[in-house]
């Protein structure tokens, strides 16, 4: 099972305040087509932290069920305490996911230390039926995974890559060049897919894939085939949009997006809400301008 | 039922990986003799996001009847989405407690804006079947409320209080200061508990409460006679350990000092550790100059 | 010469980009009326980046001569270097100040580790023919002074005190707990000028008392006689002007609110800004809440 | 005068705490040697800000005559005031520099909004009789101009270019993107070197190019020959020391570094400090990997 190239962070779609299995599985049909390498389930952008376990479990299998084996499964398996991470990661590896994304523990930010988290992570790489993926992502958490604890992280047998949504390139450059060889190195940061190729990713774990697959796969189409300038090219097309589904207008607004692009967004759950009218003329806007 | 004193945000007590309910009633009989006025069951120093749902209704069960009717009982039932701390919360007034703590949601930072927090803790509060106090701790969350949103939800009929564990006296003053009347304010921050009692604060929810009680309900009683030169030579006194405890040395440190205080601390869940025996000296050394 | 109450940190009056000593010299001889223990020249609010050495000289010599000799004269004198600092430090002490403030140098932040510091400072006092004044100011500098460090300084015989204007109670009664027993411990920020007084501040240096210098002296005098709720009280109708003038509206507002208060305020030297006409509503009315 | 390429922001050499002007020309004698496009003189690495106006225009004036016709001449302009930034700035242009470089002002960082800071360096364009590149360097200055102010200003047709030493490659590939076609984009990060001219940038103004000028255009000619496999190989042998000479050592490292590279480094001004052996072995070890 290859790790690289793109892979949404999959919205969960609500209707009515419940999980709405239908509106993922006609998602899952309309992005199975297009050149995605797979699907992380459970992630930041699929509002994992608002969904219960039964729900969470029942997205996973729904989830397994649409995704095609030729295409890599990731779920997000990572919670606060070590002894839960493990028991949902091997609920996951039960279910048949190829593997798991687990995020640093971060409520005690000040106690999340190199050795506290190396110890974590080696603990679940131990535990864990499945291979793993370490989860960076400093603007949620408040903690960042320094590239020398990666690079130790790297040679452990069951840690096999890392999404860093830092965004910071000469974090994911040190990462790539210091960590082990076959370590699977992708960026979770659409605006920085290029730079990030540019030093050696292997992919990106992008939120505005959801919603534009086929522009996000074919900068890393264009780069694998050495076109540089137009993957450039498309990238800074790209990178507003980007931009407005995450940093500036969160998940409401990914998921408006989704629904400008033909796929079922809906709303996020409260407290998180859909952006107002204007922001639904910005998406429009940038939406045209990428993909006409 | 008075809102105002010191009471301790509770330690979940835990023996071979499971919460250890016979030492968590052993510490309420001997803190019940002490001048607290009540308890936090499931706060932040409670490891609260360590435990799955059946441990956490135990604990408020086992605390429901180690807590006298005189003395308060908080319990904390905020998480990430609004539907599952309603629902939680609604779940832990069946058992009997007094009032929620319900601290700010959190992982999506960059989108809980005043209006949104503001939104949040309207629709908790009115679905709620028991009175909620706010939870400002942005040294976990990452998220700061500022005293207009807090000054405005104050006047909410079922939103009672706070607790503001930033340490900022400046912003406690002003939360003060502008809020309702009865408001009642609590500082969860031990080493500014005097000054936060000078600018109006009703008391404190401490850390460092778990293992000093009395030293803590000193502090407070001597500023309510008057005693001022008093209270802030004890505060002077208590203040280094009540940074060892939470700041330098965390829920580790803190369970350290409870045992070396004669209470249960115990080992808190991974990822978090007990500090090594240097600390243990440190906070013999800060626990005999406090007592002594 | 006593260290304590309040001393403004002067504005530099400005007319048609020149300073305009005439007008500083009129402002003096009002603030001489008020109960103001001295003078700040050269502070942060006396936009002293802005001047050239010429311009500063003028400003300690003409405010030398317009300061009675029972007021104290702080001047001032901390540059990036510290053979510059010692060489304008003894510039100003042949001018006759009383003692010199040593702003933290800031530039190369993460240089500015504690030793770096303690020397700079050590240098800086062994070589001043007046005593000095540490200054800590993160908000502009970027640079925090830990008590620790203050505590260590604080025995030195010509480091005789601290200017502290981080706003941070609890490590203002750190400072002042363990340092030096006369060490003069101040406050730089008007908002929190009671609880700081509260843990032992000898008194305030706050921009605020450019405007309403009496009021601000008020809440001093009311605290040393021990009619802490009317201090109090005062406080929270100064606040919000305090507020205003630094924080939100910054030197530009200072000068819009001493203007309005009957001193000479003008314009700021560019790129700072006076603010527009919906600011100079809000601090009239602010002014007219308090000084009512 | 062609903008592109390596270019070192030049270190201020010292003997016995006076500018060393003999060593600066024996270091430029050596650069001159090298492909370097040209140098920046009093940039933040010249400890610009502990030298006085004196010893300042002596730099420029030495500088002058040892860089050639055929090599770039910036100079760092930028002080806190603009009337004093546009003065500084025609006193360099007068010597005959070809560039300013002029930071964001800094020290009233709440105060630098946006509208301020065009305006500042509108202004500064205006009266300037050189053309000028801006300088943003948030490590140091606490400031960060957003992209869309870069964009504005670029368009200014005495505004040529940036320094951004934010090391952030989404932002510096943004500022490529929107700014006017002419502009001329240099990172000032040498860590991130190679991304940055992936996505776009003419060079580099870089710390690490004072000792080892050779391999950091090396990096440059390798990209624009389009050998993209060996730029990136020889930036991951150079990133261990352009991170240590700057975010990990200070100046005092970079001196250090120089010393061991065959210039002159020398000790940098107090406060900073020459780092100890232990930090002279390990930078001998980093010079050893990149040049071996």
């Amino acid at each position: 099972m290859k790790l690289s190239g793109v892979l949404p962070p999959i919205a969960t779609p609500f209707k009515n305040g419940k999980v709405a299995y239908d509106k993922l599985k006609e998602n899952f049909r309309k992005w199975n087509k297009t050149g995605l390498s797979g699907y992380l389930v459970l992630g930041s952008n699929g509002e994992s932290g608002y969904l219960n376990e039964r729900e969470r479990l029942k997205m996973v299998e729904v989830s397994r069920d649409s995704i095609p084996k030729s295409k890599v499964m990731l779920v997000g398996t990572g919670l606060e305490s070590t002894q839960e991470t493990i028991r949902f990661t091997n609920e996951a590896a039960r279910i048949g996911v190829d593997y798991a994304l687990v995020v640093t523990p971060c409520y005690y930010k000040g106690a999340m230390k190199p050795q506290v988290l190396h110890d974590h992570f080696v603990a679940v790489a131990e535990a864990s039926r499945i291979g793993i993926l370490l989860y960076n992502v400093p603007q949620y958490t408040g903690v960042n995974m320094e590239p020398d604890l990666v690079a130790k992280l790297s040679h452990h047998p069951n840690i096999l890559g890392i999404k860093d949504s830092s965004g910071n390139i000469g974090q994911l450059n040190q990462v790539i060049h210091n960590s082990e060889e076959n370590f699977s190195v992708f960026t979770g940061s659409g605006p920085v897919l290029f730079p990030a190729l540019c030093v050696g990713a292997v992919g990106g774990v992008l939120a505005v894939a959801n919603a534009v697959p086929r522009e996000c796969v074919k900068i890393y189409t264009l780069f694998t085939e050495g076109k540089l300038d137009q993957a450039r090219a498309l990238q800074n097309r790209l990178t507003p949009l980007a931009n407005a589904v995450t940093t500036k207008h969160g998940i409401g607004g990914l998921k408006m997006a989704m629904d400008l692009a033909g796929y079922f967004g809906g709303v996020p759950r409260l407290p998180l809400k859909k952006p107002g009218p204007e922001i639904e003329t910005e998406l429009k806007g940038l939406l045209h301008q990428l993909t006409s």
